[in-house]
Protein backbone atom coordinates (compact mmCIF):
# COMPACT_ATOMS: atom_id res chain seq x y z
CA UNK A 1 0.00 0.00 0.00
CA UNK A 2 1.21 3.36 -1.12
CA UNK A 3 1.34 6.57 1.76
CA UNK A 4 -1.18 8.10 -0.19
CA UNK A 5 -3.64 5.25 -0.81
CA UNK A 6 -3.21 4.52 3.14
CA UNK A 7 -4.25 7.71 4.05
CA UNK A 8 -7.28 7.73 1.66
CA UNK A 9 -8.58 4.03 3.23
CA UNK A 10 -7.68 5.71 7.01
CA UNK A 11 -9.61 8.04 6.73
CA UNK A 12 -12.15 6.22 4.38
CA UNK A 13 -12.74 4.23 8.12
CA UNK A 14 -12.86 7.32 9.44
CA UNK A 15 -15.51 8.86 7.48
CA UNK A 16 -17.88 5.79 7.34
CA UNK A 17 -17.64 5.24 11.39
CA UNK A 18 -18.39 8.86 11.98
CA UNK A 19 -21.45 8.52 9.95
CA UNK A 20 -22.88 5.32 11.32
CA UNK A 21 -21.60 6.34 14.81
CA UNK A 22 -23.53 9.09 14.63
CA UNK A 23 -27.18 7.75 13.55
CA UNK A 24 -26.53 4.71 15.39
CA UNK A 25 -24.97 5.10 18.14
CA UNK A 26 -21.53 3.44 19.39
CA UNK A 27 -22.24 0.07 20.87
CA UNK A 28 -25.12 -0.93 18.15
CA UNK A 29 -21.85 -0.12 15.17
CA UNK A 30 -20.35 -3.22 14.00
CA UNK A 31 -16.98 -2.88 12.73
CA UNK A 32 -18.35 -5.61 10.15
CA UNK A 33 -20.72 -2.37 8.69
CA UNK A 34 -18.13 -0.23 8.59
CA UNK A 35 -15.78 -2.67 6.70
CA UNK A 36 -18.36 -3.38 4.54
CA UNK A 37 -19.15 0.31 3.70
CA UNK A 38 -15.55 1.02 3.04
CA UNK A 39 -14.91 -2.14 1.03
CA UNK A 40 -11.97 -3.29 3.34
CA UNK A 41 -10.81 -6.31 4.74
CA UNK A 42 -10.74 -7.23 8.65
CA UNK A 43 -6.75 -6.48 8.85
CA UNK A 44 -6.98 -3.49 6.98
CA UNK A 45 -9.13 -1.71 9.92
CA UNK A 46 -6.24 -3.04 12.57
CA UNK A 47 -3.61 -1.77 10.67
CA UNK A 48 -4.87 1.51 11.36
CA UNK A 49 -6.96 1.06 14.84
CA UNK A 50 -6.10 -1.30 17.78
CA UNK A 51 -9.53 -1.73 18.51
CA UNK A 52 -13.32 -0.48 18.19
CA UNK A 53 -12.56 1.99 21.28
CA UNK A 54 -9.48 3.12 19.16
CA UNK A 55 -11.77 3.42 16.55
CA UNK A 56 -14.44 5.32 18.25
CA UNK A 57 -11.72 7.60 19.72
CA UNK A 58 -10.01 8.16 16.50
CA UNK A 59 -13.94 9.31 15.21
CA UNK A 60 -14.26 11.97 17.92
CA UNK A 61 -10.39 13.30 17.07
CA UNK A 62 -11.07 13.01 13.15
CA UNK A 63 -14.79 15.22 13.84
CA UNK A 64 -13.48 17.23 16.52
CA UNK A 65 -10.52 18.76 13.94
CA UNK A 66 -13.16 19.74 11.27
CA UNK A 67 -15.49 20.56 14.02
CA UNK A 68 -12.68 23.30 15.21
CA UNK A 69 -11.79 24.30 11.55
CA UNK A 70 -15.88 25.29 10.82
CA UNK A 71 -16.67 27.14 13.86
CA UNK A 72 -13.76 29.17 13.87
CA UNK A 73 -14.90 30.18 9.79
CA UNK A 74 -17.80 31.37 11.86
CA UNK A 75 -16.30 33.31 15.00
CA UNK A 76 -13.52 34.02 13.11
CA UNK A 77 -15.47 35.80 10.44
CA UNK A 78 -14.61 39.66 11.42
CA UNK A 79 -16.88 41.18 8.78
CA UNK A 80 -19.55 40.85 11.02
CA UNK A 81 -19.74 41.60 14.34
CA UNK A 82 -19.04 39.34 17.22
CA UNK A 83 -23.23 38.79 17.90
CA UNK A 84 -23.92 38.40 14.28
CA UNK A 85 -21.30 35.21 13.66
CA UNK A 86 -22.97 33.09 16.66
CA UNK A 87 -26.33 34.14 15.42
CA UNK A 88 -24.68 32.69 11.82
CA UNK A 89 -23.32 29.85 12.68
CA UNK A 90 -26.63 28.47 14.20
CA UNK A 91 -28.80 30.32 11.89
CA UNK A 92 -26.60 27.78 8.72
CA UNK A 93 -26.70 24.58 11.58
CA UNK A 94 -30.55 24.57 11.23
CA UNK A 95 -30.23 24.52 7.80
CA UNK A 96 -27.94 21.93 7.67
CA UNK A 97 -30.36 19.58 10.17
CA UNK A 98 -32.73 20.35 8.04
CA UNK A 99 -31.31 19.43 5.28
CA UNK A 100 -30.19 15.70 7.05
CA UNK A 101 -33.98 16.04 7.81
CA UNK A 102 -33.61 15.84 11.23
CA UNK A 103 -31.41 13.48 11.84
CA UNK A 104 -27.77 12.43 13.59
CA UNK A 105 -27.61 15.75 15.62
CA UNK A 106 -24.53 16.17 17.33
CA UNK A 107 -21.82 13.36 17.31
CA UNK A 108 -20.25 14.71 20.61
CA UNK A 109 -23.61 14.97 22.21
CA UNK A 110 -24.96 11.59 21.23
CA UNK A 111 -21.48 9.88 22.23
CA UNK A 112 -21.80 11.78 25.96
CA UNK A 113 -24.95 10.77 26.44
CA UNK A 114 -24.40 7.22 25.63
CA UNK A 115 -20.57 7.04 26.62
CA UNK A 116 -19.85 9.06 29.66
CA UNK A 117 -20.87 6.62 32.33
CA UNK A 118 -20.00 3.66 30.50
CA UNK A 119 -16.13 4.36 29.41
CA UNK A 120 -13.53 6.46 31.08
CA UNK A 121 -11.86 6.99 27.97
CA UNK A 122 -14.38 8.49 25.96
CA UNK A 123 -16.09 10.67 28.22
CA UNK A 124 -12.53 12.49 28.96
CA UNK A 125 -11.96 12.94 25.53
CA UNK A 126 -15.17 14.49 25.10
CA UNK A 127 -14.94 16.93 27.96
CA UNK A 128 -11.88 18.32 26.86
CA UNK A 129 -14.04 18.70 23.00
CA UNK A 130 -16.83 19.94 24.61
CA UNK A 131 -14.78 22.79 26.43
CA UNK A 132 -12.44 23.51 23.69
CA UNK A 133 -16.21 24.52 21.97
CA UNK A 134 -17.50 26.52 24.57
CA UNK A 135 -14.23 28.29 24.67
CA UNK A 136 -13.95 29.58 21.72
CA UNK A 137 -17.49 30.55 21.86
CA UNK A 138 -16.81 32.68 25.13
CA UNK A 139 -14.01 34.69 23.38
CA UNK A 140 -16.24 35.52 20.83
CA UNK A 141 -18.98 36.32 23.88
CA UNK A 142 -16.41 38.15 25.42
CA UNK A 143 -15.93 39.92 21.93
CA UNK A 144 -19.70 40.74 21.75
CA UNK A 145 -19.18 42.23 25.88
CA UNK A 146 -16.27 44.26 24.16
CA UNK A 147 -18.14 45.46 21.84
CA UNK A 148 -21.61 46.35 23.56
CA UNK A 149 -24.14 43.86 21.69
CA UNK A 150 -24.53 41.97 25.04
CA UNK A 151 -24.25 42.55 28.80
CA UNK A 152 -21.41 42.44 30.74
CA UNK A 153 -22.94 41.36 33.67
CA UNK A 154 -22.19 37.76 32.37
CA UNK A 155 -18.67 35.16 32.48
CA UNK A 156 -18.75 34.74 29.72
CA UNK A 157 -17.51 31.44 29.89
CA UNK A 158 -20.33 30.92 32.06
CA UNK A 159 -22.85 32.11 29.35
CA UNK A 160 -20.90 30.21 26.14
CA UNK A 161 -21.65 26.95 28.61
CA UNK A 162 -25.29 27.86 28.99
CA UNK A 163 -25.71 28.44 25.35
CA UNK A 164 -24.07 25.70 23.93
CA UNK A 165 -25.59 23.05 26.39
CA UNK A 166 -29.31 24.65 25.40
CA UNK A 167 -27.99 23.87 21.72
CA UNK A 168 -27.53 20.44 22.36
CA UNK A 169 -30.74 19.98 24.32
CA UNK A 170 -32.72 21.83 21.10
CA UNK A 171 -30.82 19.27 18.61
CA UNK A 172 -31.86 16.13 21.07
CA UNK A 173 -35.20 17.66 20.68
CA UNK A 174 -35.21 18.06 16.98
CA UNK A 175 -34.11 14.32 16.78
CA UNK A 176 -37.64 13.02 18.24
CA UNK A 177 -40.03 15.72 17.24
CA UNK A 178 -38.08 15.52 13.41
CA UNK A 179 -38.43 19.12 13.00
CA UNK A 180 -37.05 22.54 14.03
CA UNK A 181 -39.41 23.87 16.43
CA UNK A 182 -36.94 23.13 19.21
CA UNK A 183 -33.93 24.78 16.81
CA UNK A 184 -35.73 27.95 16.17
CA UNK A 185 -37.21 28.33 19.69
CA UNK A 186 -33.53 27.53 20.98
CA UNK A 187 -32.71 30.65 18.45
CA UNK A 188 -35.56 33.05 19.16
CA UNK A 189 -35.12 33.05 22.84
CA UNK A 190 -31.93 32.35 23.29
CA UNK A 191 -30.87 35.97 20.85
CA UNK A 192 -34.19 37.56 22.55
CA UNK A 193 -33.62 37.03 25.94
CA UNK A 194 -29.99 35.82 26.90
CA UNK A 195 -27.83 37.37 24.32
CA UNK A 196 -29.25 40.73 24.89
CA UNK A 197 -27.13 44.69 25.55
CA UNK B 1 -48.33 -17.25 40.86
CA UNK B 2 -50.69 -14.81 42.12
CA UNK B 3 -51.96 -12.09 40.66
CA UNK B 4 -50.18 -10.02 43.46
CA UNK B 5 -46.91 -11.60 42.97
CA UNK B 6 -47.18 -11.64 39.27
CA UNK B 7 -47.49 -7.84 39.43
CA UNK B 8 -44.24 -7.65 41.75
CA UNK B 9 -42.48 -9.86 39.32
CA UNK B 10 -43.84 -7.11 36.37
CA UNK B 11 -43.00 -4.25 38.63
CA UNK B 12 -39.58 -5.65 39.56
CA UNK B 13 -38.20 -6.44 36.10
CA UNK B 14 -39.41 -2.63 34.50
CA UNK B 15 -37.61 -1.11 37.85
CA UNK B 16 -34.07 -3.10 37.13
CA UNK B 17 -34.62 -2.59 33.44
CA UNK B 18 -34.92 1.05 33.67
CA UNK B 19 -32.11 0.99 36.38
CA UNK B 20 -29.66 -0.79 33.59
CA UNK B 21 -31.15 1.09 30.64
CA UNK B 22 -30.82 4.68 32.19
CA UNK B 23 -27.14 4.23 32.38
CA UNK B 24 -26.28 1.89 29.46
CA UNK B 25 -28.30 2.52 27.18
CA UNK B 26 -31.20 0.46 25.69
CA UNK B 27 -28.80 -1.39 22.66
CA UNK B 28 -25.97 -1.93 25.16
CA UNK B 29 -28.86 -3.73 27.58
CA UNK B 30 -29.38 -7.08 27.54
CA UNK B 31 -32.72 -9.06 28.89
CA UNK B 32 -29.98 -11.54 30.31
CA UNK B 33 -28.23 -9.04 32.45
CA UNK B 34 -32.17 -7.63 33.78
CA UNK B 35 -33.64 -11.58 34.25
CA UNK B 36 -30.11 -12.62 36.65
CA UNK B 37 -31.02 -9.12 38.35
CA UNK B 38 -34.61 -9.85 39.46
CA UNK B 39 -33.56 -13.30 39.83
CA UNK B 40 -35.80 -14.92 37.73
CA UNK B 41 -36.06 -17.34 34.20
CA UNK B 42 -37.08 -16.11 30.81
CA UNK B 43 -39.79 -17.38 30.76
CA UNK B 44 -41.38 -15.02 33.07
CA UNK B 45 -39.95 -12.56 31.34
CA UNK B 46 -41.66 -13.40 28.04
CA UNK B 47 -44.83 -13.78 30.04
CA UNK B 48 -45.01 -9.98 30.88
CA UNK B 49 -43.46 -8.80 27.71
CA UNK B 50 -43.26 -10.18 23.85
CA UNK B 51 -39.65 -8.72 23.02
CA UNK B 52 -37.05 -6.61 24.00
CA UNK B 53 -38.91 -3.51 22.25
CA UNK B 54 -42.19 -3.91 23.90
CA UNK B 55 -40.24 -4.54 27.50
CA UNK B 56 -38.41 -1.32 25.94
CA UNK B 57 -41.66 0.66 25.74
CA UNK B 58 -43.13 -0.64 29.07
CA UNK B 59 -40.14 1.05 31.02
CA UNK B 60 -40.76 4.16 28.83
CA UNK B 61 -44.43 4.28 29.97
CA UNK B 62 -43.55 3.15 33.53
CA UNK B 63 -40.92 6.11 34.05
CA UNK B 64 -43.31 8.52 32.51
CA UNK B 65 -46.22 7.71 34.92
CA UNK B 66 -43.99 8.14 37.58
CA UNK B 67 -42.32 11.06 36.25
CA UNK B 68 -45.49 12.81 35.86
CA UNK B 69 -46.17 12.10 39.48
CA UNK B 70 -43.38 14.08 40.28
CA UNK B 71 -43.70 16.89 38.15
CA UNK B 72 -47.60 17.16 39.02
CA UNK B 73 -46.27 17.32 42.82
CA UNK B 74 -44.19 20.43 42.25
CA UNK B 75 -46.23 22.18 39.74
CA UNK B 76 -49.26 21.67 41.42
CA UNK B 77 -48.51 22.64 44.96
CA UNK B 78 -50.43 26.11 45.01
CA UNK B 79 -48.93 26.68 48.57
CA UNK B 80 -45.98 28.40 46.53
CA UNK B 81 -46.23 31.18 43.76
CA UNK B 82 -45.88 29.38 39.94
CA UNK B 83 -42.48 30.70 39.29
CA UNK B 84 -41.43 29.15 42.48
CA UNK B 85 -42.58 25.84 41.90
CA UNK B 86 -40.54 25.47 39.16
CA UNK B 87 -37.27 26.37 40.46
CA UNK B 88 -38.12 24.12 43.60
CA UNK B 89 -38.34 21.57 41.19
CA UNK B 90 -34.93 21.98 39.36
CA UNK B 91 -33.43 22.73 42.33
CA UNK B 92 -34.28 18.97 44.09
CA UNK B 93 -33.26 17.75 41.00
CA UNK B 94 -29.95 19.04 40.84
CA UNK B 95 -29.66 17.35 44.48
CA UNK B 96 -31.01 14.22 43.23
CA UNK B 97 -28.05 14.01 40.82
CA UNK B 98 -25.52 14.69 43.18
CA UNK B 99 -26.44 11.94 44.89
CA UNK B 100 -26.38 10.09 42.13
CA UNK B 101 -22.77 11.54 41.18
CA UNK B 102 -23.94 12.96 38.14
CA UNK B 103 -24.67 9.73 36.70
CA UNK B 104 -27.54 8.57 34.32
CA UNK B 105 -29.22 11.54 33.61
CA UNK B 106 -32.81 11.81 31.51
CA UNK B 107 -34.59 8.64 30.69
CA UNK B 108 -36.40 10.23 28.03
CA UNK B 109 -32.95 12.31 27.12
CA UNK B 110 -31.10 9.58 26.78
CA UNK B 111 -32.96 7.54 24.62
CA UNK B 112 -34.25 10.04 22.26
CA UNK B 113 -30.65 10.48 21.74
CA UNK B 114 -30.58 6.68 21.24
CA UNK B 115 -33.56 5.80 19.88
CA UNK B 116 -35.11 8.70 17.78
CA UNK B 117 -33.17 7.79 14.49
CA UNK B 118 -33.50 3.68 14.91
CA UNK B 119 -36.91 2.76 16.18
CA UNK B 120 -40.25 4.81 14.85
CA UNK B 121 -42.11 3.95 18.00
CA UNK B 122 -39.31 4.79 20.25
CA UNK B 123 -39.35 8.24 18.70
CA UNK B 124 -43.41 8.20 18.60
CA UNK B 125 -43.93 7.67 22.34
CA UNK B 126 -40.99 9.66 23.79
CA UNK B 127 -41.97 12.24 21.40
CA UNK B 128 -45.69 12.20 23.32
CA UNK B 129 -43.83 12.03 27.00
CA UNK B 130 -41.86 14.84 25.86
CA UNK B 131 -44.86 16.74 24.87
CA UNK B 132 -46.63 15.86 28.32
CA UNK B 133 -44.09 17.02 30.20
CA UNK B 134 -43.67 20.29 28.26
CA UNK B 135 -47.32 20.74 28.40
CA UNK B 136 -47.47 20.92 32.36
CA UNK B 137 -44.34 23.39 32.54
CA UNK B 138 -46.62 25.57 29.75
CA UNK B 139 -49.21 25.52 31.85
CA UNK B 140 -46.93 26.60 35.25
CA UNK B 141 -45.52 29.52 33.20
CA UNK B 142 -48.67 30.63 32.37
CA UNK B 143 -49.67 30.98 35.85
CA UNK B 144 -46.09 33.16 36.26
CA UNK B 145 -47.62 35.01 33.52
CA UNK B 146 -50.82 35.64 35.36
CA UNK B 147 -49.43 36.36 38.40
CA UNK B 148 -47.13 39.24 36.74
CA UNK B 149 -43.65 36.59 38.06
CA UNK B 150 -43.04 36.80 34.23
CA UNK B 151 -42.80 38.73 30.94
CA UNK B 152 -45.89 37.84 28.65
CA UNK B 153 -44.66 38.54 25.83
CA UNK B 154 -43.79 35.11 25.33
CA UNK B 155 -45.88 31.90 24.25
CA UNK B 156 -45.95 29.64 27.34
CA UNK B 157 -45.48 26.48 25.39
CA UNK B 158 -42.44 27.93 23.51
CA UNK B 159 -40.58 29.10 26.42
CA UNK B 160 -41.75 25.85 28.31
CA UNK B 161 -39.94 24.22 25.41
CA UNK B 162 -36.51 26.34 25.53
CA UNK B 163 -36.27 25.47 29.04
CA UNK B 164 -36.52 21.73 29.35
CA UNK B 165 -34.18 21.12 26.30
CA UNK B 166 -31.87 23.44 27.95
CA UNK B 167 -32.16 21.58 31.19
CA UNK B 168 -31.88 18.38 28.97
CA UNK B 169 -28.42 19.81 27.43
CA UNK B 170 -27.50 21.04 30.92
CA UNK B 171 -27.91 16.96 31.96
CA UNK B 172 -25.76 15.81 29.16
CA UNK B 173 -23.03 18.15 29.86
CA UNK B 174 -23.42 17.22 33.44
CA UNK B 175 -22.91 13.39 32.62
CA UNK B 176 -19.35 14.39 30.73
CA UNK B 177 -18.37 16.84 33.22
CA UNK B 178 -19.48 14.59 36.11
CA UNK B 179 -20.46 17.75 38.04
CA UNK B 180 -22.71 20.23 38.62
CA UNK B 181 -21.46 23.04 36.84
CA UNK B 182 -23.50 23.20 33.99
CA UNK B 183 -26.56 22.63 36.26
CA UNK B 184 -26.17 25.28 38.04
CA UNK B 185 -25.41 27.60 34.50
CA UNK B 186 -28.75 26.29 33.86
CA UNK B 187 -30.71 27.82 37.03
CA UNK B 188 -28.90 30.88 37.26
CA UNK B 189 -29.04 31.90 33.75
CA UNK B 190 -32.38 30.65 32.98
CA UNK B 191 -34.03 32.65 36.28
CA UNK B 192 -32.12 36.00 35.67
CA UNK B 193 -32.67 36.38 32.15
CA UNK B 194 -35.03 34.24 30.28
CA UNK B 195 -37.86 33.81 33.24
CA UNK B 196 -37.70 37.05 34.56
CA UNK B 197 -40.93 39.50 34.39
Amino acid sequence: MKAESKETTKAALLKSGRRIIVEKGYNHTGIQEVLQDVGVPKGSFYHFFSSKEDFGLAIINYDADIHARVVEQYLGDTTLSPLSRIRRYFDDKLKEFKSLRYREGCLFGNLSQEMADQNERFRARLQEVLAQWRDRFAHCLQEAQAAGEISSQWNAQELAEYCLNSWEGALLQMKVTKSDKSLKAFIKVTFETVLKP
